[in-house]
C-alpha cells in the first residue's frame, strides 16, 4: 500500500506478511530522505523500524498501551500513528517533536527524553489495568543501552511482582549511544551468542519469562514472537537482536556517529565538518590536565560525545577516561570514592542528565566534602530546547546543596582558569558550568582563589548594578553600553559563583538606586532572588531576570529571551 | 578477652575461633544493653555481628576499605574500631552516631544513611586503587533491601568491569525495613534454597564470582569464606545468609518492630506504646479515602511504617498498598503511570529519601502534568537529625519544579483538606509536607480550592506582615502576640503554598513598613526569597528566615532554631 494511506495502525492489520516488508522499505526509504535533510536519531529508528511495524500490527494500539523509553526510537511510531506527512512533506518536517508526546496523539502515553523511565511508567499503567479489570496489554520497549539505569532496574524488579500482563521489549543493538559498559553486556551478548538459551539470564533472574528473537530486523520473526506474548499473563521479557542503523550503511558501519545527527549527504553519509565547540575545548584541556597529573580522571555516563571525548580522545584518556554506562547516580557517587581515594575526577554531564543525581550530589559527594568536580554542558537557553532537556534547573537544584561551589565561566579563559582551580583544589566539590552559545574571549584575571574569591568589577560604574552570571554577562555589558548612552554609569559585576554570595561586594550596593540580576537559569531558586533576600532591608531596588519556571519545548531562545525581558534594551529599560 | 581490651581489630587477630566465638556473646550482651537502653537499629545490628567479627578478623582494616551501606548495621564495627566506651558506658551512649563517620574514625570512610551507595562508592575506592596500582582489599557490605535500589544495580553493574579486587558481601536477612519486594527476592529464595547453586543467579548474571555462605552468623563459616575471597583478582559477591535479629527472639519473631526501636524493655522486648502522630492520622485518613474511592492507591518506597502503614494497615489496604522496595524513582514514576493510568495515587515518602527521585518528578510527573499526589513526612527541623537525614531541603529541591503544587499545612484539620483536595483534584501534581512535632489544631475555613486559594489572612493588622508557612505558622503568631505587646499589630499570614507566590495578597504589603518570611526549610532556595525578590523594587523591608543552609548533625532543634534567629522574641525584635 501507499504509505500516505497509512493513517493508522489499523490500515496495518490487514496486510500479509510480504505486504509489510514492502511497507518497511518504502518507510526507510521515506524516513531516510527526512533524516539527511533534517537530522535526527538516525540509528536507533532505522534500527527498530522492522519491530515498530510489528508492534503495531500485533497488538490493539492505542488501546493495547506501549511505552518507548527515551522515545527518540519513535520516528516510525509517528509515521503509522497518523502522523506521516511529518515525514514526507518537507513543510511539515518540524509538526512533529523527536519524542513521544501526548499532546499530538492518543498513541504517544508519555512525554519522554530522559532514559530508563518506560518500565516504571508502564507498571503503573499495568497496575492501574488490573486494579480496574481491563484487559488491554501493556507494553514497555527499552534499548539496552538504557538498562545501565538504576530506574530501570528498580522497574523491572517491582513490575515482576504485578505476576500479570507486563511485556518488556528489549530492543539489543549492541550499542548504547557509544558503547555499552557494565556486566550486565557481558550476559547480553552470552544470551545472544547460545540463541536466548543461556541458564543464567539477567531477566529470568528478576522472575520474568524469556523469550529471544535473534533476527530483530525480520518482520515474520517479530511478528511471531509478538504474538506469541501476546495476552501473557505474566511478566515477560522479549529480547530482540537488532541492528542500529539497519539498512544504511555509514550507519551501521559508524554507529556512534549516527546515534544523533544533523543533516548529512545521503550518498555518502558524511556531513559538514563541525566547528570547535566547549565540548572540544573541555576535553583537549582534559587530556592536557590528565598528562600532567596522574590523579586526573574524566568521567562520563554513557555520553561521551557530549563532552567531546570522541573514539580517539577517549583512547588518548586510557584508563582515566571511565564511562560508567548511562548511571549518572553511580557517576556520581563513583566520582566522591574516586577522590576519597585520592583521585581527582571530573564527571561531564550534560545539565538535564545530571538531574538523576541530586541525591547523591547531596549525600555521597556533599556531606562527605569530597572534592569531585562535576562539568556540566547545556546548560542555559543556548542549550538544548526539549522539553525534556532543558538546561534551565541545574543552578536552582544544586546551589543550593550545602557546601557545593557552583562556578559560572563567563568566557573561555575563565572556563579554563575555572577547571584548573577546581581540579587543583581539595576543598570542596565544584560545579563549573560550562558556557553554551557562540565562544567568547575577553581579557580578565582569571587565576583567582575561587573559594574565596569576590565577585568580578568588570565596569565600576555608580547607582546602578547589574549582575551578569555566566552566560549573561554580555548582555549585562551590552545592557550597561545602552545604560551609557542615557547617561548612566552602571556597574557591571560578573559573580563568577551562584551557590553563595558575595555579601562584601553586595553590601557595597546598598546605597545604589538599582541592582539588577541576570541569571541563565530558572528565576525561581537562582541566585538573584538570594541577592534580593539580601538586599530586602535595604531601600535599593532590586529587579531578577532570568528564564522562566516552565517547560518551553522546542521554543525560540531569540523570542523565549525577549519575553522573559532578557534583552540589552528590557534590561537598560529597568531604569528611568 | 576482656570486650574492653579491643582497642582496634589488631586486638581480634591473634584470637582462635573459639575466642571469636565467646567475644560475640560478649559483644552482643553489651550491644543489648545498649539497645534497651537507648534504641537504635537493633536487629540489623544483632544480625551482621558475626560478620562484623569476621570482616575485621579477616581483612587488614583499615588498609582494607570496608564501606557499610546505610551504616545502621555498624554497630559492632564502632566497637571492635575503638569505640567500645560508646556502648559500655551509658554516660558515653552518645558519642557516636548510629552511622559510618569519617569524623569518628579511619575506619569510617564515608557518612552515610541512605541506602544503595555503598557499591557506587567503593567501585570509586578501587578504581583510585587501580590507578595506584594498590594492593589493598575493596569490600562493600550492602544488605538484601538495599539492593531494590536502583542506584545498588548502577554500582554492580558498572564495578564488575573493574575485573580486579572488589567484594560485595550481601547480607541476606530476608528483610527490608519491612518485608522486601520485587522479582530480585525470588532469586535470593532460589539461590539459598539451592544452597547457592542455581543456574540462574541475579550476580552472576551481571559479572560477578559468587559464594554462598548459608550460616552467615556462624563466624567459623564467615572467617572461611572472607579468606577465600581476600585479594581476589576478579569481582566477586559474597551472599550470607543471617538472620535479623540473631540472639534476641523478640527481635528474631518481630523484626519490622526490631529494624529501629526506641528503649525497651531487655526481658520482654515491649516498648511503651507510641502515642498517635502524624504517620497514624496520615494512615487512617488514607484508609477512609480508599473505602470512599476505588482509584486511590497508596504507595510506599521500603517504609510503610514511616507512613504509619503498619502490617494490618497494609493488610486493610489490600491490592491499593503498593510497596515497591526501596526505590523511590519506580514510586515516583509507578504513581505518574498510575494517575495516567487513572487512578489516585498517593506516595507517601520521607522527605529526605524524596531526594532519590528529582529528575523522575520533573520529567515522569511534572512534563507530563500527572496528578499524582506525594506526601511528605519528617520535613522541617522537628524530622530526623542526623546529617544524613535531614528535611530541610524539601522545599529548595521541588518548590522549583515547574508545574508541581507544593502545600504546607499548618494544623491538623488544614493537613487533611489538603490531603482530600489533592486526591479529589485531578489538575496538576501536589505534594503536601506533613506537620512535624506537636499536632496543632486550630479553627480556619480549609475547604478551599488550592489551585487558586490566595493566601490565609489569619490575623489582620497593619504596617508589619509575619508570613509563617506550614510548622512555622505557630511561630508567626507567637511572635505577633509579642509585638502587640509593643503596640505593633501585624498582619499573620498563612501562605498555604510555597511553590508559588500570591501576587496579589503580596503586592498589598507594598505600603508595610516590613514583612518576615518564615519557613521550616533551608532557607536558600525557599519561599522567602522569592518574596524579596517580588517586593524587591518597593520600598518595604523584608526579612526572610528559615534553617541554615547546613548539614547539620544531631543537632538540638531548639538551639538550631536559636541559632537562626527562629523564635519568637527574636522575630519580634525585628520590628524596631
Amino acid at each position: 500500500m501507499n504509505i500516505n494511506d497509512i493513517t493508522s495502525p489499523a490500515d496495518l492489520r490487514g496486510l500479509t506478511l510480504g505486504e509489510l516488508q514492502v511497507l518497511a522499505a518504502d518507510l526507510r526509504k521515506v524516513l531516510l530522505d527526512k533524516l539527511a535533510a533534517h537530522g535526527g536519531h538516525v540509528g536507533p529508528n532505522l534500527g527498530f523500524l522492522e519491530a515498530t511495524i510489528a508492534l503495531h500490527y500485533v497488538f490493539d494500539t492505542p488501546r493495547d498501551k506501549v511505552v518507548f523509553d527515551v522515545s527518540h526510537q519513535t520516528y516510525v511510531h509517528k509515521m503509522l500513528t497518523g502522523r506521516m506527512r511529518a515525514f514526507t512533506d518537507p513543510a511539515h518536517y518540524d509538526d512533529v517533536t523527536g519524542f513521544t508526546n501526548p499532546d499530538e496523539s492518543p498513541y504517544d502515553l508519555f512525554a519522554l527524553g530522559h532514559t530508563s523511565t518506560a518500565i516504571p511508567l508502564a507498571s503503573g499503567l499495568a497496575k492501574a489495568r488490573d486494579l480496574q479489570g481491563g484487559t488491554e496489554n501493556v507494553v514497555a520497549v527499552i534499548g539496552d543501552g538504557s538498562l545501565s539505569g538504576g530506574q530501570a532496574f528498580e522497574g523491572l524488579d517491582y513490575a515482576a511482582e504485578l505476576k500479570s500482563n507486563f511485556i518488556v521489549i528489549v530492543n539489543d543493538n549492541q550499542m548504547s549511544i557509544a558503547e555499552n559498559h557494565g556486566g550486565l553486556y557481558d550476559n547480553l551478548t552470552l544470551l545472544r551468542d547460545t540463541n536466548g538459551t543461556a541458564s543464567c539470564n539477567y531477566f529470568r533472574s528478576l522472575g520474568y519469562d524469556y523469550v529471544y528473537v535473534p533476527y530483530g530486523n525480520d518482520i515474520e520473526a517479530l511478528v511471531r514472537a509478538f504474538e506469541g506474548v501476546k495476552g501473557s499473563t505474566r511478566p515477560v521479557v522479549v529480547h530482540v537482536n537488532t541492528m542500529k542503523g539497519e539498512g544504511y550503511a555509514p550507519a551501521e558501519s559508524d554507529k556512534e556517529t549516527f546515534h544523533f545527527s544533523g543533516p548529512f549527504d545521503l550518498a555518502t553519509g558524511s556531513s559538514p565538518a563541525a566547528t570547535e565547540g566547549y565540548d572540544d575545548i573541555f576535553a583537549e584541556h582534559m587530556l592536557d590536565a590528565m598528562s600532567g597529573d596522574d590523579r586526573v580522571v574524566v568521567l562520563t555516563a554513557g555520553t561521551p560525545g557530549a563532552i567531546g571525548f570522541t573514539p580517539g580522545r577517549r583512547e588518548r584518556g586510557g584508563r582515566r577516561f571511565v564511562d560508567v554506562g548511562i548511571a549518572e547516580q553511580q557517576a556520581v557517587s563513583m566520582a566522591s570514592g574516586l577522590a576519597k581515594g585520592g583521585m581527582r575526577p571530573v564527571f561531564g554531564v550534560c545539565s538535564t542528565f545530571l538531574q538523576r543525581a541530586y541525591d547523591q550530589l547531596s549525600q555521597d559527594v556533599a556531606i562527605n566534602r569530597q572534592p569531585a568536580v562535576f562539568v556540566t554542558f547545556y546548560g542555559g537557553v543556548r542549550g538544548m530546547n526539549d522539553a525534556t532537556h532543558l538546561g534551565f534547573f541545574d543552578v536552582p537544584m544544586i546551589s543550593d546543596i550545602p557546601g557545593i561551589l557552583f562556578l559560572e565561566p563567563t568566557c573561555r579563559g575563565e572556563y579554563l582558569a575555572m577547571l584548573d582551580w577546581a581540579v587543583a583544589q581539595t576543598g570542596c566539590p565544584v560545579v563549573v558550568r560550562t558556557p553554551a552559545g557562540r565562544i567568547i574571549d575577553r581579557d580578565g584575571d582569571f587565576a583567582v582563589d575561587y573559594a574565596t574569591a569576590p565577585y568580578e568589577i568588570v565596569e565600576r560604574g555608580d547607582k546602578v548594578a547589574i549582575i551578569g552570571a555566566g552566560n549573561f554577562l554580555q548582555l549585562a555589558l551590552d545592557a550597561a553600553a545602552l545604560m551609557r548612552d542615557k547617561g548612566v554609569t552602571p556597574t557591571v559585576i560578573n559573580p563568577r559563583y551562584v551557590s553563595r554570595l558575595d555579601t562584601a561586594t553586595l553590601d557595597g550596593l546598598r546605597g545604589y538606586d538599582t541592582v539588577i540580576t541576570l541569571e541563565d537559569n530558572s528565576i525561581d531558586g537562582g541566585f538573584g532572588q538570594k541577592v534580593a533576600a539580601l538586599l530586602g532591608d535595604s531601600p535599593v531596588k532590586v529587579h531578577c531576570l532570568g528564564l522562566p519556571k516552565a517547560f518551553p519545548d522546542r521554543y525560540d531562545a531569540r523570542q523565549l529571551l525577549a519575553d522573559a525581558g532578557l534583552t540589552p534594551a528590557a534590561v537598560a529599560g529597568l531604569v528611568k
